[in-house]
Parts: C-alpha cells; structure tokens; sequence
C-alpha cells in the first residue's frame, strides 16, 4: 500500500476522508501491474475528482504507483482513495492543503465461474437509497447505505442485493450497476438522484451504441424486471452476472447476457 | 490523540470509517479534563453505536482518556470517532473485528460573544437534505451533504446556513439544531428523514419539559420560520446562537433566546 507516493499502512487521524467521507475511489482489476479499462478508471476518477472539487493526480503517477505494487502480481484488484486532505476544524472544505492518495492492491477475489454462467439469485433490499442529486453517480466515501444493503444480503445468503429508491425505483445493486432486456433493447437505471454510475456501466452502454442496440436511460420498477427478457448486473471486480431469479422471476436462458459479458471480457486486455 | 488507547496521529488505510464512513462520532466540550453534559454525550453516543451495530466503548475508557489528554488544559474541545475498524474487502459489515477508536482533543475555538448576544445573520443553503430513515438523527462519517453546505456558508460569510430537505421543510443547520419560538411555544423540526438530533437539542427540549413550555417535534418551511417570533441554533461547541436576519427575516430582541442560552450555559458546569 502506498500514501501519497510512500509505503505506508496507515494515513492521519484526522483525515477528512475518515472524518466527513470527504473524498472519492476507484477500484479496479490489474493484470501483471496494467490496469484493466484504465482510460475509463481514470477518466471516472477524474471526473468524480472534479465534481467534488478535487485535484485528481496524474494519471501517469498513479499507474506507476499501481505498477510499483503489483507487477509481481499475474492478477490483483487496486483500490485507489483520493481524500480532500488532513482538515482544519469543521465541515467546509478547507482553501488550501493536501490532499490523501491511497493506492492499495489485494489478491483477486476468486469468482466461482457458476455465477456468470448459471446466473445469480437476489431480491430487494430491505434499505432505501435516499436521493442527493449534488452527488448522484458519484463514487464518493459516502457510502453506509450499500454497507447497510450488502450485509442485508450477506445475511440473506445473496451474492447480490438491488437496490430500490424511495419511490420504488430499481437504481442498480448494492455494489454494481443494472442492465434489463426487452424485446433486443437495453435499459438502465436514470442515476440523476442515487447510485453510482460505474465504468462497467459505461462499457455496456458503449457496447450498445457501437452495435446499434437500443440503450434507454430510464426509470424501471420492480414490475418491470419481472417483465424482463434478461436482467444483469455488471462492476469492475465480478464483470457480469446475469440474474436467475428473484421473488416473481426466473430466467434460465441469458443469449443477450452471454454476448456482453464475452465482450467485456474479450476486451479485458485493452486498456 | 489516542487511537485505541495508543498516542497516534493514525489510523489503518483500510479502516471502513475512511473508506465508507462506517463509524459514528462526537464533538464536546471540555474543561479541565470534564466533558460537559457527559452523561447526555454518552448517551447519544451509545444509541448511535447501536443504531449502527457498533459496540460502544465503555464510559469509564472513555472518560479516562478525555482526561489523559486535557486534564491541563482549562478549555477544550474533544472529538470521539468509533468506526468498524479494519476491513474485510466488501461493503458488508464484518462479522467480528475489533472497532477503531479515536480520542482527539483541540484547543477550544473563540466565538466572539456578539453572535450569541446580538445574532447571526443565515441562508438557507442551496444543497437540500436527502432522506434516509435508516440512518436520520444519527451522527455517523457519512457527512458530504454537511460539507458541501458548510463551505457555501463559508463562502458566503455566514457563521451559519440552514439546511431544507427536497421537500422544502427545513431541518436545522450545517452543523446545528434548529428552534423556533411563536406565541411563547417552541417548534423544533422532525429528524425522521434526514439531520441529526444532537445533545444541545436534546437540552433545549429537556429546559422547555422542566417548565412547562411546550415544545413541538414538526415540519416547518422557511415560510413558518419568517413568521417567527425567534429562531435559534444550538451546538455543543458554539452553544447559542440566536438568528437575527436570513431573507424575509429580521429580529434584534430575543428573549426566550437568551433565556435558553443562560440556561444552556449556566447548566453547563453539571455533567
């Protein structure tokens, strides 16, 4: 593990990052210390940098840093945390200081192949993602919401959770991003009010577009899903899996599923 | 600073207080080496350690590190932060693992005495509330709403901004309770869906039950807090301060205001 560029395990007590959730991260496969899709990590990253009125690094400091630790490594998951920096007293972002970068790699977490080939079950989660437009798609360090949902799940003995909003809108899962299929059309989840918007969203959609595939935006309830051809979900670590069941659900067959997820997969090695 | 009982200015890389916000926390005052409504703090910070699954730390280890830490100085403020501790990978709360526990203490801040005497001028903040019943009241890291407003009010020069949820109701300040007084009576906005219900609310309340006043948990607009006879803000580190304009607002007499603050303050010395 590496902060702001040394070997370190640890950053400052009163970092803003433990004290507010006051920054940003990314996580993200590697293959013998390259990053996978690393334009899109880092464009995210970037991108989420700037919508929280962060200085992202460089993009070359970080692939060093993530070089650095893993190239020993034939495959390995990095995470990388951008925090706004040790604070002065109180909530405002300070004018000026440094800001934290953690760079962490740890081993792949091994996937049995069953759950992208079999698909998943799942079901609702109990908690309700709440709406906060000014940091909607954000993947920020707010996140006791999908710690709330995740262990719901855990305990339910579910790979993965979705999660609804408060008007019963389906927004995604706890920690990936939704796709539906109907009639050879896509659908995902409008992420102006909650959820993260996740590079492998991104890549399915761009999927999509390059093959004249119809990708909507939209609001989808539970109804809707129930009425899907295919449903799956998609992150950065598990890919894809397709969903086999949930409560009123169940598809066994995935032609569409199958196809994105051997993209994304074939893919893999451009970054 | 103490970081489980150790001197430290550290905590882990990986602790789930940095990477999710996975902890709750508490501001309070000291003088020499008591905290101030200790009993009331405990309290708030129990039942915030429960609503999250956290084990709180004991009062008695507590107690005794705000001691080793300020028993020389003659005015303090401390901060307490109980996080999950370190990380399995994954949003779901571990199973076992020992929390983290920071005691900081800083030197108290200087308020000058004419934002209690003579009032604040305020706004209301352009970022709204989002609601998330799973987690309103409590004092847990997820607090990017809370930056995002305090840095408008900074950037505005107001020592204060009130907070409305998506709805238009009005829920307290950046770092702060909200009452307002009518007719004799005090209002004070419901918590059920967003802000945290701290100990200086809990005072004011307890002072309005021990005189028969009445004290009313609603939703109130900023259309309700125009009409006001007193609006006033509560925290434990700035006490009291009464509002003395915001747009469509202007008071300079504030009777009940200064009652509460006199109480507020002269109650202090108890634990």
């Amino acid at each position: 593990m590496l902060v702001n560029g040394l070997p370190s395990d640890c950053i400052s007590a009163d970092d803003r990052g433990l004290s507010y959730g006051d920054g940003v991260f990314r996580t993200l496969r590697l293959r013998k210390g390259q990053p996978l899709q690393w334009s899109l990590h880092f464009a995210k990253l970037s991108h989420d940098c700037l919508a929280m009125g962060l200085d992202c690094p460089a993009a070359e400091l970080l692939l060093h840093e993530l070089r650095q630790l893993s190239a020993t490594l034939p495959a390995a998951v990095a995470k990388i945390i951008i925090t706004r920096g040790r604070g002065e007293r109180g909530y405002a972002m300070p004018k000026s200081g440094r800001h934290t970068r953690v760079v962490a790699i740890q081993p792949e977490p091994e996937f049995t192949a069953s759950k992208s080939q079999d698909g998943i079950q799942t079901a609702v989660c109990r908690i309700k993602l709440g709406h906060q437009p000014a940091l909607a798609g954000i993947k920020h360090l707010n996140r006791l919401e999908n710690v709330i949902a995740a262990s719901e799940c855990r305990d339910a003995g579910l790979a993965e959770g979705l999660l609804e909003d408060g008007q019963g809108r389906v927004i995604g899962g706890t920690r990936s991003n939704l796709f539906m299929v109907q009639n050879g059309g896509l659908f995902t989840p409008d992420l102006a009010y909650c959820g993260v918007d996740g590079v492998q969203r991104q890549r399915v959609m761009a999927y999509a577009g390059e093959r004249g595939l119809k990708c909507s935006v939209t609001n989808l309830c539970v109804a809707d899903l129930q009425a899907a051809d295919e449903i799956f979900l998609v992150n950065s670590v598990f890919g894809l899996w397709p969903v086999r069941e949930f409560p009123g659900y169940l598809r066994t067959e995935f032609p569409l599923s199958n196809r994105i997820r051997n993209y994304l997969e074939e893919d893999e090695t451009r970054s």
